[in-house]
C-alpha cells in the first residue's frame, strides 16, 4: 500500500510540474501585455492535476490500464480565461506560435463553433509539454481550456451541479441549463458587439481627425 | 519631490497591509469550507489598493483635502466573487459575525436590490480594519464587495469599456451594457432556480424515503 | 477513522489561519522597512504547522491527553531570521509594542541568554492569537523563534541530523555539535563587532565633519 | 522618457520571464525529493532581476554600450541554497543533466574550490535560457549561484556591509570580513565532517549486522 502511494506521488511529480510551469508561462503573457501598456487578451489563469481518485475512476469508466495513464489528455489541465470572444482566437495564435518551441500541438477542438450537447462552450488545445524532473526527462499531455469569463461561469455551475448530483442531472434540468449556456453566450455575442461598434465609432472618429 | 514619494509610501502601507491581510483572511474561509467538505459560498477573492494617480484624481473632482484621504472608503478594496446569489448572504452573515472582532462595520449598500442607473450589481460593506505596522497603530476603511461570477463578469467589461474610453461611453453603449446587465441578472437568476429546483427534488425524495 | 480525519483537519484549521496570517503580518514589517528605504531587522520568515503525527507522538511521549492539545504551544509556529543579533532585540520589541492588540504575550524565553545544552540559541515568545474562522472565533497559542541566520544554519543541520537519526546522536557526535554551535556563536559576534566598528567609525567621522 | 521607460520594461520582460520559470524549476527539484521522501540537496531557493539603475551603472563602470547588455550575465540571477557543501555539488550534476535540454551551460566558475579575494564562495553556472513571450522568442542568460546556508548567510552580510558603505570597505574591516569568511567555511567543513562521520559509523552498523 505504501509502496503503491509512493509509486503514484512519483508519477504525478511532472504533472504536478507542468501545471506550475505552464501556470507562470501563461500568467507572464498577461504581464508582458500590461508592462506594456497594452490590452491582454488574457483576463486569468487557472491550473490544476486531476486528483488521483478521478483517473482511476476514469481508468475504470474507459476501460483504460492503469499503466497508460500517459495517453490520457486531462490530467495536467491549465484554463484561460479571456474577456471577449475574439481574444480566444488571439490565445490560441499565441499558443500555436510555441508550437515546436517549449510545447507541441497534438490536437485542437473547437468547443465554440461545435460547442457539447450540454451547452458548453470552450477552445481546447492539447498539447505536449516536456519537463526535466530531478529524476529525468518526461514529456507529459496538458490540455489548456480557452474561454471566456461567461463560458467559465456557466461551465463553473454545471459542473458543481453535476458533481453534486453525480452526473444524474434530470432531463428537465438539463434542458434548462442548455438555455443558460445559450443566454450565457447571447451575452458574450452582445458585449462582443458593444466592444466592436466602440472601435467602429473610435476609427471612423480618428478618420475624420484626419482629413 | 522625493520626500513627497516617501511620504505617500509611508501613507499607503497601512492599505497594503490590510488588503494583504484581509486577502488571507477571506481566502482562509473558502479553504476551511473546502476542508470540512463543505460547500463554499466564496468562489475567489481579488484584492488591491488604489492607485496613487487614482487617489489624487478622486481628490480633485470630489474637492477632498489631501489629508483627509483617509476617509476615501474605496483605497483598499476587497472584492469576493459567489456562485449563486444565495450565497452572496452567506458571506454579508459571515463578515457581519465579525463585527467588533477583528473588523468593524460602518455600513452597507445593498447593491443588488438596488442596482446603480449603470445596471451595477454588488453586495458593498465598508469596514474599519486596524493593522499593526512597524511604525505603529492604524486602523484604516476597506471596501468589501460581495458578487456572483456574472456580475462580476458584466462589471469587469464596464470597467474596462470605461478606462478606455474614459468614462464617456456614448449614450446607445451605455443603454446596450444595461440591457446586457439585466441579461447577466437573467442569467443569475435561472442559475439559482435551477439550483432551488434540485434541492426541492431532493428534499422531496428524502421525505419519501422515510415514509 | 473518515470521521476521525474530519475531526483532526478541523481541529488543525486556526492553527493553520494563524500561521498564514503571522506570515502575512511579519513579512509586512520586512516591506514596510524597506519601502521606506530604512534598514529592516527581519531578513526573511518562515511558518509552519506541526503535523498530525508529530502532535500525536507529543502527546504520547508527554502524557498529554488529546483533547489538550491546545495548551501545547508549538503547533503554530513561526520563524523570524534576522543578520545581526542586535536585530532580535528590535524584533523582540516590535512583537512587545502589539501586545494586547493583535495579539497576546504569554511568555518569553531567552535561549540566547541561555542557550540550551545542545548549543541551540534563539529567542522565543509564545503568544496567544485570535482567529476568526468560517466556524467561529478560536484564540490559539503560537511559538515565534526569533534567530540570526548563523543560529538558524545551526539549527537546520542540528536538526535535520537529529531526524535521520532519531534523536539518538552519538555522544561524540553531540558533543562536536555543540563546538559548532560555539563556533557559529563566535561568527554571530565577529559579524556584529564588525558592524559597530563600521558604526563607530562613521559617527566619528560625521563629528569631525562638523567641527 | 516615458518612450525609455517602455522600452526597458520590454527589455526586462524576458529576464523577469526567466527569473520566474527557473524559481519554479528549482522550487520543483525540491519538491520532487521531498514528495519521494528523499533528502533534497536544495534547502531553498531565491531569485531576483538586476534594477535597471544596478544595469546602467555596470554599463558606466565597465564601458558596455547599453544596446549589449544582453552580454551581461546577472541580469537574471538564481540563487540556490543548501545545507552541506556535497550538496553543491549533486545540484551542479542536475544542471548538467539539464544541459542541452531546457538551458544549455555557457560556462561554470568555482568559487569554492578558488575563493574570491574578498573571502566569497560559491558555485556559479552561467546558462543561456530560453523564453516565450507575448512578443516573440528571445534567449538570455542567466547566472546560477549555488552555495551553503554558511556562505550565504556571509555573503548576505558582506553585501549589506558594502551596500552600505558603497564598496569602500576600510582595510581593517575588509581583513575581519576575510577572516569570519574562513570561520564560516570551517562551520561548513565540520558540519560536514559530522555528517559524514555519522554515516561511516552507520555503514560499519550495517555491515557487522550482514555478517
Amino acid at each position: 500500500m505504501e509502496h503503491k502511494v509512493r509509486e503514484w506521488k512519483q508519477v504525478m511529480i511532472p504533472y504536478e510540474q507542468a501545471v506550475e510551469e505552464l501556470k507562470v508561462k501563461f500568467k507572464a503573457i498577461r504581464k508582458e501585455y500590461r508592462d506594456m501598456n497594452e490590452y491582454s487578451p488574457i483576463e486569468f489563469i487557472t491550473g490544476r492535476v486531476k486528483r488521483i481518485s478521478s483517473i482511476l475512476e476514469k481508468c475504470k469508466r474507459y476501460n483504460i490500464p492503469e499503466e497508460n495513464i500517459d495517453e490520457m489528455e486531462d490530467i495536467a489541465g491549465i484554463r484561460v480565461m479571456c474577456q471577449f470572444i475574439d481574444d480566444i482566437y488571439k490565445v490560441v495564435d499565441l499558443i500555436r506560435a510555441r508550437d515546436g518551441k517549449d510545447l507541441s500541438i497534438v490536437y485542437e477542438k473547437d468547443y465554440i463553433g461545435n460547442p457539447k450537447d450540454s451547452g458548453y462552450k470552450s477552445y481546447h488545445i492539447i498539447i505536449r509539454y516536456p519537463v526535466q524532473t530531478a529524476f529525468g526527462t518526461k514529456e507529459v499531455l496538458a490540455e489548456l481550456q480557452i474561454r471566456t469569463l461567461a463560458m467559465n461561469f456557466w461551465a463553473t455551475i454545471e459542473h458543481s451541479l453535476n458533481y453534486k448530483y453525480q452526473d444524474k442531472l434530470p432531463l428537465d434540468i438539463k434542458e434548462r441549463l442548455k438555455k443558460t449556456a445559450d443566454a450565457a453566450s447571447m451575452l458574450d455575442l452582445e458585449m462582443s458587439d458593444i466592444r466592436n461598434e466602440i472601435i467602429r465609432a473610435q476609427l471612423m472618429f480618428e478618420q475624420k481627425s484626419n482629413l
